[in-house]
């Protein structure tokens, strides 16, 4: 129940009929106890970055929750900015430090992490292919160096953007070895399909399953309630799998401790929230 | 439940702690099924002439109510002004035309009128006596003069802000007789307090009751679950009285009715509403 004591999560983009935060924070608040609410505010482009300064100047402002087309804006914007935002050239979170300053961060390749490592899968020294360098692959790829990844293998459809991705990796992590050009799974011990193939039916595979080896953990970022038939392929090869929206589940605990609320975890919010996937 | 198809209404004020409407406006809301909230945003001072013409932009933008430290300074942003912003020189309602024009108007005044009406005060022709005119005996008096009152007697203890009141008056409404300086409430069908005085235990009454006609109506806009002293003695003299509250509800459908949301009652808002006055 939303009073004058109520904090306010500004869940910004356009257009916002699409947005899901508020069906999965705002039912876990209620349930915590927590006097804040997420509100879809949609922003147009040009209006953006003189919009985010000054909502986050309320006096009841929580956070920013920015998605689509606003990403890339707000890192102009921020005071400070986190690695994997450096890393992605982008972010989508912002909260507002007691002294005023703008604090950024990025955490969509971290719930594609927190999943993986909480169903057993090793990431620190593991190599790694991600398929799709675009905003959530970049931010997985970012994640997975941050989390101690040994060699990270880049492909895309547009090698420029590949290419962007690895030169921003190898200089936050130098010690990581990065390549490009190539979507081979084989010997890779974490595979990532970011790109969108799998989002309609009968779309082609994003790389060729039948060199995935049997120990490899595969996932995905195509948000289907089901198994997309990249998944099936790979459980087909014996392979561990993580659905898309796992990825989504695990990202919004860390999203909750960046804005300072108490720790919760993805089966809870998932109980908890009012859409399914 | 708060989704990426919600409406917002900006409730724009710093502090929101005692904000009331989002508790009138939300219940009612939801039992009306309109997918519309209002959300406390606790703009500050020196923020509010950047912030409402961007949260005006908003493509979910359903309207925004301007309280205080914000009611004069929003009255310079507005593209087109009621009679009763330009009368108060305050506007405590925003709403955005098709074409991104920004409408501003002022209802604290019509609830007064509304209220008053329905418990068959006769207000075309009525002399009238407001004691106070600060922001809401000015705006009961410009709602009263709207609503085709004949004489209007304006008091207060700063006699520079009834002069003002006046002059404001005069200008928009040449026909109606205006004085100031008394507040004699002998022979007024309708005489309002609208001075703070009745908040306190123990405050003075706003002027000499031993004065009231019988036949008077007479208001007040402390807002007082319980009749004020003010009031009481009013009705001991035989008026018919009108209690602060009654005022507060009266307004909020015109204000519904201005964003574009169907007509509904005081009665049925002071029903729904989760805070009880």
């Amino acid at each position: 129940m939303i009073s004058g004591h109520t904090r306010v999560i500004a869940h910004i983009g356009v257009p916002t009929e699409s947005f899901k935060a508020p069906m999965i924070y705002n039912p876990w608040f209620e349930a915590m106890g927590i006097d804040t609410v997420v509100v879809p505010m949609g922003c147009e482009t040009a209006d953006f970055a003189g919009f985010l300064p000054l909502v986050a100047r309320l006096r009841n402002f929580a956070g920013a929750l920015v998605t689509m087309p606003h990403k890339v804006a707000t890192v102009d914007l921020l005071d400070e900015a986190s690695t994997a935002v450096r890393i992605c050239g982008a972010c989508n979170a912002v909260r507002r430090d007691p002294d005023g300053r703008l604090i950024g961060d990025m955490f969509d390749g971290e719930g594609f992490v927190r999943g993986a490592i909480r169903k057993g899968c090793e990431v620190a020294g593991a190599s790694v292919l991600v398929v799709g360098t675009g905003g959530v692959g970049s931010a997985i790829a970012a994640s997975l160096a941050g989390a101690g990844a040994a060699r990270l293998d880049l492909y895309d459809i547009n090698p420029a953007s590949a290419e962007r991705l690895a030169s921003s990796l190898r200089k936050a992590y130098p010690e990581i070895e990065v390549t490009t050009g190539v979507n081979d799974p084989a010997g890779r011990e974490i595979v990532v399909n970011a790109t969108p193939m799998g989002m309609q039916e009968g779309d082609p595979m994003p790389l060729d399953v039948t060199r995935l080896d049997p120990g490899s953990f595969v996932g995905e970022v195509v948000m289907k309630r089901e198994e997309t038939a990249f998944l099936a392929a790979a459980r087909g090869r014996g392979c561990r799998v993580q659905i898309g929206t796992d990825m989504l589940f695990e990202q919004i605990p860390a999203y909750l401790e960046f804005f300072g609320y108490p720790t919760t975890t993805a089966e809870e919010l998932r109980q908890l929230a009012t859409i399914r996937y």
